[in-house]
């Protein structure tokens, strides 16, 4: 399995689990978990899709995802105790940062491959980095935890947008630009985290 | 009339009625009334047609319905009173029950017209028989029922999908797969209905 | 700068504005303020667009007011209360009926533009003119205002937008059946406010 087939897989698990998680602490039952989930997991990408009016979605190409949440769901009580117990706090955000950077990149590059303008590409990569969390909120009735907390995730994906959309004005090597613009997105989520840094 | 006719009419009722007592228990006015009971009646579908990227959609290519909706919104109040008194809860939940069959086998059979890989098809059909609820709820700001009463609701309607998916896999008349699905789907919720039947 | 491209500002401005108090008052950050104004200004119009399949978008066809509104999120704060100071709350609702009419009226011929039958192209118009007020509320997690307030908003829209299609009907004008039903919804709007007509 290559790099990014991993790293694509643990952000969508990262999705889906912190789904999992605010799905139960509402008394959810098991169609909510796998629905909370899978809208956390997919949430962002696709509302960029239907906005671009791209198809087919992600998760109707890669099935294989949506079944793995499927049965996730159906064992996700003692999935979260286990992961609890097993799993640092520390590399859920090490990994959610990790999917943060890669969902984000590719929403903009799809934002620019769908000829949009700049701004409007870089809301593309922002909205899929991002609106899986909100649309997970508004469906367990809360405000977007993302649009209050203060914390400046959705900007610090919004600035390794502009980097990818810079470097690729400037005729930067298109796979290095990508991949340069997640990993700053990932170490600067991780970097203002580590710092506590708060937005207002 | 047909009878597929009548169903229909009457799925696309039951939808509009529990919108307007839940619009009417949030002391919406008769905007909100006929909003929230439109959402009901056709935002499963809807969703499923966005996502599917199919148009027209249902309620433009059959307007009538849409006009129907309007008029009983002006009457909402004593139409309430009228039939809490005249139908018996037992009748809403057995023509809820149809709806959920008809719509759920609709959806499924929509995502294999469009292609759709299997699991992905199920889930189409899951979206359009249970989707119209979880909107109206999120409307009037209220954690989707249907995620959280512990009701096999939806899992009626998967397990339902899926007999409809292996029927047509195996070559089973496409009519008889419909027709015999959407009834697995209303009488296997009726049985849990009445068996008490929870999950998870 | 012609007539219509002001007022067209003033209705974006009037939405977005009506966003940034909202997410204030829900203590939001500089990222919820500018996702929730987007989602008010642009709201309505896009899930028209949606629902008809036109694209591209109004804000990916015009950049420059998703700039704007990202600048103004940068300075709600004082923006807000200098406005507060010197704007009175008359202008706003002046402002706002001219926004309502605008969209309503622009949202009713894309519909005919789209073959839609007479009362979906309506109801298209009234989605225009009062969904983006609808999604803030729900981003914010309150029951959308426009459904429960009583205050008939949604109806003199959709008063405006049938007074459009009658006059398109009998081969009025097109440019005069627009102005003047824009014009009716603003004038009815501000009539209904000043008389303080209630709807149940």
């Amino acid at each position: 399995m290559s790099l990014i087939k991993i790293i694509e897989v643990m952000a969508i698990l990262v999705g889906a689990f912190s789904g999992f998680i605010e799905a139960r602490s509402k008394n959810m039952d098991v169609v909510g978990v796998f629905i909370v989930a899978f809208i956390t997991a997919f949430g962002g990408g696709t509302l960029r899709d239907v906005l671009l009016d791209i198809r087919p979605l992600f998760w109707v190409q890669h099935e294989e995802y949506a079944i793995l949440i499927f049965f996730l769901s159906l064992i996700a009580n003692p999935l979260i105790r286990t992961l609890r117990e097993i799993v640092s706090e520390r590399l859920i955000v090490v990994a959610d940062a990790l999917g943060l950077g890669l969902f984000s990149v590719a929403g903009v590059a799809a934002g620019l491959h769908a000829h949009m303008p700049l701004f409007i590409a870089s809301m593309m990569g922002v909205i899929t980095g991002i609106f899986g969390g909100v649309l997970r909120d508004i469906v367990c009735n809360e405000i977007p935890m993302v649009l209050r907390d203060g914390k400046p995730y959705a900007l610090c994906a919004f600035a390794g947008c502009w980097m990818y959309l810079l470097m690729e004005q400037v005729g930067v090597n298109p796979n290095f630009a990508l991949w340069s613009s997640a990993l700053f997105i990932f170490a600067l989520r991780l970097l203002t985290w580590i710092k506590g840094v708060r937005i207002q």
